[in-house]
């Protein structure tokens, strides 16, 4: 099942929370950082006949690169391959398709998945090793291999430097716009770009484990030696994917690579400020495009971001998901109700000492709950502070010093008519 | 929030999973076992002026009991009272009330529950120490201290031994239906009878601690010691009431109570066959009693049973709930969606290996996938077969000798409804 009309590239720079770095610009980001190329293109998975097959290529056979994956034990057929039959820190192609997750598919998926890869390393005359795969939609149906040999002859003739918006289109199931954006940074040396594509609408949930939650491209032309780059992918993960959540779900496809060219000749020596200059601008880009990805969080209407600080960094964690994924805040979100009770009820399930524990809850900045015990608030007044689109939770536990931020979906009635009426 | 309509009690018996154990048959609900006299009035706390004030009363003295409350860290007013002004093995009244939950009240709410037990020890002749207090409803506002008073008067009134029903009314808040359920049962020195009557329908999930998950009271007149009814209540609330969800919510207010008064001279001792007749009808009743509260999960349309067997007791735990807490397995269920992928996705989060594991997927019967592999299926048999209010998954994990079984209730348009468009 996927979105009936695809809407284009919103910037993800636009939300409340996201923020661009000191020393970044935002930058077209249809075009991607010298030396890679995209194609997108309908090979006839989906039955709607939209595209649906993806290609990335690095032009430089000395790319480095990073990957992280779904930790899940239903893992789907191109993440077992790329985990055993990639060398995941020499990627130089990525092949994906929408429409079908290769996912619950035995052998016989593994096969396709082999395919794939090999068609697609013929394609652009990369080595097969250093081709990665990735797919996402329906589980537990068979690729059809014709479809993928033509899909990867006609990507391949579609490569191009500016195509980077038609590769985010080919990646998207149920996803109701395009997400993509690209920072130019400025660095010692000069300028480097730093471009991402990514999907997922629905099964996106924090992995909490030093795995990928979603399916997500990130080129640069900065020169990174590959261990740089698989430590900056993973504490970007850490603080943008892996803080969001739209309905606490695990994917069996979830994957996420980096590819490193150097084609600017502008290096990030590691230990540098300008390696955390890059760092940052990485986390930053993907954190927008991460609450892109809650945004169209499945038929998802509002966002929330819930801010717990207190004395137990694990305490701080679980309230936050537990917040997050409480259906009972995710409907109060939905309905712009200010239900306070649904906060503290889910922050005390979340510590559960059986104890009352002095549990503050702040919404857009007004207490309305302080040691556990209600406030006398202009109900109104609230009411119109929740009356937008991105709200404001926070919540305080005993002691400090510790702080857990979580962004999350609401859930109204799309959500379940997307997922009621369809096999997604 | 309250139920528009409440319907009359159906049997609890009249489910799928539910069974009528050897020994025991099903009486009439209405009626209390001897010695125990209950009462339900409107006492104005619900705006709606229905009922929502609720008195039992054990007549002997020698009555034992046993509770079980909330693990919550925001613990209502009347289950922190509970918790240190009440004896709990020797309670002989319960006061309760709906329409509000005296939950993050602070000193204000624990005099209001201390006043509310004060005014039901009076009414009722009961000492202060053996009278339980529990609330259910809105969260963070303050009871009427009047309404309470002439709500104990009123109800002290009408305290009769055939009021279980109008007791078990006065209870509920969004319940769609009155919950109650009576068994006699044959042991060796002659009959005993078992009564329970239970609301809950939002916010229940498994506490998976010694703690309960609802509003449960449950009175005999077997003749029990202390520790042996404490012992009982505790293996029953573990196989009943801690296996179902409805939407993964652990409460503020959640209490259990269980009374008996020995008014039938008839014993259960410890460690006799006697013993495990009455604690299988117990834990039998509980059951029935909770696949009543999921089936009337807020919203609820369809109910689930999930049943996970594997070699490791914990795994099998953590799988179980998964599929019966997932978003996307629910709202499959309402919309009577065969979407097993959903089921292996969940068992995948579940376990979280990272490495594909062989997990077997059974639905009403038919293997859909076997080893993480999906099996060719007649897709349109299988929509049938889950095509019914009640509807079995199975899943199995490596290893065997153990199992773990959860009922949970579907996610569909009338829980959003009802949680989006109401301050509960």
């Amino acid at each position: 099942m996927e979105s009936s009309e695809r809407l284009d590239c919103p910037s993800p720079f636009e939300c409340r929370w996201a923020r661009v770095p000191a020393g970044a610009s935002v930058i077209d980001p249809s075009r991607l950082p010298s030396g890679f190329r995209a194609a997108g293109v309908p090979a006839g998975i989906k039955p709607s006949g939209r595209s649906d097959f993806a290609l990335l290529v690095s032009d430089a056979e000395d790319t480095v690169s990073a990957a992280r994956f779904t930790a899940s034990s239903a893992p789907a057929a191109p993440v077992q391959l790329c985990r055993t039959r990639v060398e995941l820190g020499r990627i130089r192609a990525c092949v994906v398709n929408s429409g079908n997750a290769n996912a619950a598919t035995g052998k016989v998926g593994l096969e396709n998945a082999f395919y794939m890869q090999g068609a697609a390393a013929m394609a652009c005359g990369v080595p097969e090793a250093q081709v990665a795969v990735a797919s996402t939609g329906v589980i537990g149906r068979q690729l059809d291999r014709r479809l993928l040999a033509g899909g990867g002859a006609s990507a391949a003739r579609q490569l191009d430097h500016a195509n980077a918006l038609a590769f985010a289109e080919a990646i998207c199931t149920t996803d109701r716009w395009i997400k993509a954006g690209s920072l130019e940074v400025a660095l010692g040396g000069g300028k480097v770009v730093l471009s991402a594509q990514v999907k997922g609408a629905g099964m996106i949930a924090p992995a909490h484990v030093p795995h990928a939650t979603l399916l997500a491209f990130i080129e640069t032309d900065a020169v990174l030696e590959e261990r740089q780059a698989d430590d900056m992918l993973g504490s970007a993960v850490k603080g943008s994917f892996d803080r969001v959540s739209v309905d606490g779900q695990l994917s069996t496809n979830d994957s996420v690579f980096l590819l490193a060219n150097g084609a600017s000749g502008v290096a990030a020596e590691p230990g540098t400020a300008d390696e955390d200059t890059l760092r940052e601008a990485l986390e930053e880009l993907l954190s927008a495009l991460a609450l892109s990805l809650v945004r169209d969080g499945e038929g998802a209407g509002r966002i929330g971001r819930i801010d717990v600080v207190g004395g137990d960094p694990d305490a701080c964690e679980r309230v936050a998901r537990a917040v997050a994924d409480s259906p009972l805040v995710k409907t109060a979100l939905a309905g712009g109700d200010p239900n306070w009770g649904r906060i503290i009820q889910a922050a005390g399930m979340a510590l559960a000492t059986g104890r009352p524990e002095p549990i503050d809850v702040i919404i857009e900045g007004v207490p309305v709950a302080t040691a556990g015990i209600a406030e006398s608030i202009d109900l109104a007044g609230l009411e119109r502070a929740v009356d937008r689109s991105e709200v404001e939770y926070s919540v305080r536990i005993p002691g400090q010093g510790h702080q857990a931020v979580v962004y999350f979906s609401d859930l109204g009635h799309d959500y379940v008519s997307l997922n009621a009426e369809y096999t997604t």
